[in-house]
């Protein structure tokens, strides 16, 4: 049953070896077949499902749906596919009969750890150790990663208070039963527009969406403002500057307000670009005074690099980007990690075994995964593939919004970590389904912002693919 | 390098095929490997660690370590581990090369699934729904499940509250940043000895250990006393009676002077059996008349049966042994059906999409495994097996406390799902050392409990193995 049929004219061939060449739509999208499983009593939350997926017949940088329609995709499952569906050297982790029991067996981590599993951490996660930190947790999720992130600064934060003495038998004796001194009214530093996961203690530190936020309790901790800068960037240095200084000035009144409240701030969080809340940007200058003023007022501070790390801006941490000895005392990830988990400082480190723990705390058949996306990474230079990808798109939005100045503007972006502001969210949205029924499948963020997530292997054709698209798309577009 | 040689004597042969048929020791555990595996750098919280497995050589109820010694596991990761180790029918589920894209394109579950996923759910999850539940939401892991749960009850109350009218403009302004009405206060009510996970919102019902909650802020939520039945049952039926009536009573007055207090209590969570809090049993009165209160004052009743769930109790959900019709809202699970999530009544369904999401909300890679476990509970009737089991171990618990009531007692459990008392912390904890070194590896939970988890396919002759080693070592105890 064939609706529409697209296949992009303009497309360059690839030389992949595993890859198709091109998009090649047979319906529009949701198609048919979308549309019956969607009746499915087995489906549980139907309202967010754009479509089904046949992974078996994705590949690289193209997703293929259940009705058969083939798509570039620059969302890569909300930013977490690294290398490219189905890609050969994950698909021989699985047939490798070594691997075999590491996926059948999940070892309660935290107390009975395989045999290689400080050899797996060293080639993996502490191979891409952000600088400064030599010590790594993993953990299921980003959630769980920053939850458990905010508990070790709170933790730090009491024993430096306290001497680093032991608990008072007071202390022991109230956190049984959710109460201060035991259970301290301490509190984290977010910023508005942030997006740091959806569990209660996260949620506190989240501002993107009220739909993430309606109904749930929460705490009463500082939120301050994030720098909204104006673009073309070169344009608006004066203001942008001082509108940076005002959201600094801001977070320091912040700490000290919530300390005269009794809730001081034990840590602030920050994306080194707030992804949900709309690709917001801050300047290296920005952060680099935001450091300054955590450690000046006895704070940790924890960059979330959940969205940001694993090489999609170009780099392997967005932080470091800044260019700093000492960027952060707690570094979180997940995503395109495939494993949750955060980096910390030694001194960081809980005094005790358990404060920090839960049955699973990670996945070591993630951990295998993420050995072989590391070399693939390396091998395929893919972080360099990254950047001139990354600035090939980034041009190509400029040119694009030159060109459609009443629909777009703000083109933005680090490495393939970029955006583009559409005119309204009705525009945006009416923008990204004519795309998907040509074969590019997008994300969108903020009010009215799209966002461009592809995986590391997106390469210049890629690019070109995508930028003839959203040209046709525009072109047609009233 | 050889310590001891420890052979349990009067193990019976296993005919199982792809077990070993007894422990077998070289060393104390820990042995040299894993104290020189505790040196490494790759390692982040030693504290905890017991020992390092070579879980390629384990096997069904045996738990092999890096020096070789195997020993029969009672705890099971922590009870995770539905089947035993390295399950031939867990083996096939990666041999099998229409899996392979499922571990390696994992997909963000909410917005794209894969074409087979309601099919995989049906004959997964959905086939072991609990009484009066047709709904079912994957998550990564137990603390995920249960901050979920609690989301999709506050959502739930504050629909009710508000008529089921969209939220005021106020409400969707005071969410992003925190405060009421848009974040309301409602609460949770827990119980004293509970543990619901560690992520903020978890830990503000978990009250088993201060070292899960010192120094981490909470929330101000009702905690309940759970009843501290007294043991032999039959002995006490008045005071048992009497003291879950107490604790009933309690419920109530909490319920109402936190609803007077401006922060109403929108579910109670509860264990069918609290299980890190030292294995606290009540009986299906305490429970269905519980029930009753939440549905009199309008909160919705989650179980958690992240510990209960998979079979072992002897059913498959540990509630069902309450007899009620209508035992529950929500229900949690984890571990042994080895990915997250949770069950609910088609009224908890969540107005909108994206209430309730994150980026993979679940793993389909879990649910593979999950389906074959279940196939296999089912072709080996591993319930029944349990049943058995549990009879044998509970049986030979009430011997050996007879044997040695200065050491033991309140000996109690449901199916496999047993415990026994120690008289002091140190006296437990020196039996459970002095046991694995001969070769059975159990947990501990509460002050001084030992607790057993083995996996559903614990026979009766793995019990004997049990039995002989504890009563060794108890022979053998000054």
């Amino acid at each position: 049953m064939k609706l529409t049929q697209y296949v992009s004219k303009t497309a360059t061939k690839s030389v992949s070896e595993f890859e198709y060449d091109a998009p090649s739509m047979k319906t529009a999208v949701p198609g048919p077949n979308d549309i019956q499983l969607c009746l499915s009593p087995g489906l549980q939350n139907v309202g967010a499902v754009h479509f089904f997926c046949n992974y078996e017949e994705s590949r690289g940088n193209y997703l293929v749906d259940v009705d058969g329609n083939r798509m570039l995709d620059v969302y890569t499952q909300i930013s977490s596919i690294p290398i490219g569906y189905n890609h050969p050297a994950l698909m021989k982790v699985m047939t490798n009969p070594n691997n075999v029991s590491t996926f059948v067996n999940r070892p309660a981590l935290g107390i009975l750890p395989p045999e290689n599993f400080p050899d797996k951490l060293i080639e993996s996660l502490l191979s891409i150790a952000p600088s400064g930190m030599r010590r790594v947790q993993t953990m299921a999720c980003g959630s769980c990663s920053n939850e458990n992130a905010f508990k070790t600064m709170f933790i730090w934060y009491r024993n430096k208070e306290r001497g680093y003495a032991n608990p008072s038998e007071q202390e022991v004796d109230t956190c049984m039963i959710n109460q201060s001194p035991g259970c301290p009214d301490l509190s984290i530093l977010s910023f508005m527009g942030a997006f740091h996961g959806r569990t209660l203690g996260c949620l506190a530190t989240t501002h993107s969406k009220a739909i993430h936020k309606l109904d749930i309790p929460s705490f009463d901790w500082p939120i301050a403002p994030f720098p909204k800068l104006q673009y073309p960037l070169e344009e608006f240095v004066r203001e942008n500057a001082q509108e940076e200084a005002r959201c600094l000035e801001e977070v320091e009144d912040l700490i000290v307000k919530w300390r005269q409240k009794g809730k001081p701030v034990a840590g602030i969080v920050i994306e080194p670009i707030q992804a949900e809340g709309g690709d917001n940007h801050a300047s290296p200058d920005f952060f680099s005074k935001l450091r300054n003023i955590a450690r000046k007022h006895g704070c940790a501070f924890h960059v979330d690099e959940v969205q940001t790390g694993g090489g999609t801006t170009g780099k392997f941490w967005g932080h470091e980007h800044w260019g700093l000895d000492d960027p952060a005392d707690v570094v979180s990830f997940s995503k395109k990690l495939l494993t949750g988990g955060y980096y910390h400082r030694d001194e960081l480190k809980p005094d005790k075994p358990y404060r920090i723990f839960n049955t699973w705390m990670g996945d070591p058949s993630k951990n295998l995964f993420l050995s072989e996306v590391l070399n693939v990474i390396r091998r395929e230079n893919l972080l360099e593939v990254v950047t001139r990808s990354g600035k090939a798109l980034l041009q190509g939005l400029y040119t694009l919004q030159t060109q459609y100045p009443h629909i777009l503007s703000r083109a933005r972006g680090q490495g393939t970590f970029c955006a583009i502001d559409a005119c309204n969210d009705a525009t945006r949205d009416s923008i990204m389904i004519k795309a998907r029924n040509k074969g590019l499948f997008m994300g969108s963020c903020g009010e009215k912002t799209i966002r461009f997530r592809p995986a590391l292997v997106f390469k210049e054709y890629h690019v070109h693919q995508l930028l003839n698209i959203l040209n046709d798309v525009l072109a047609e577009h009233k």
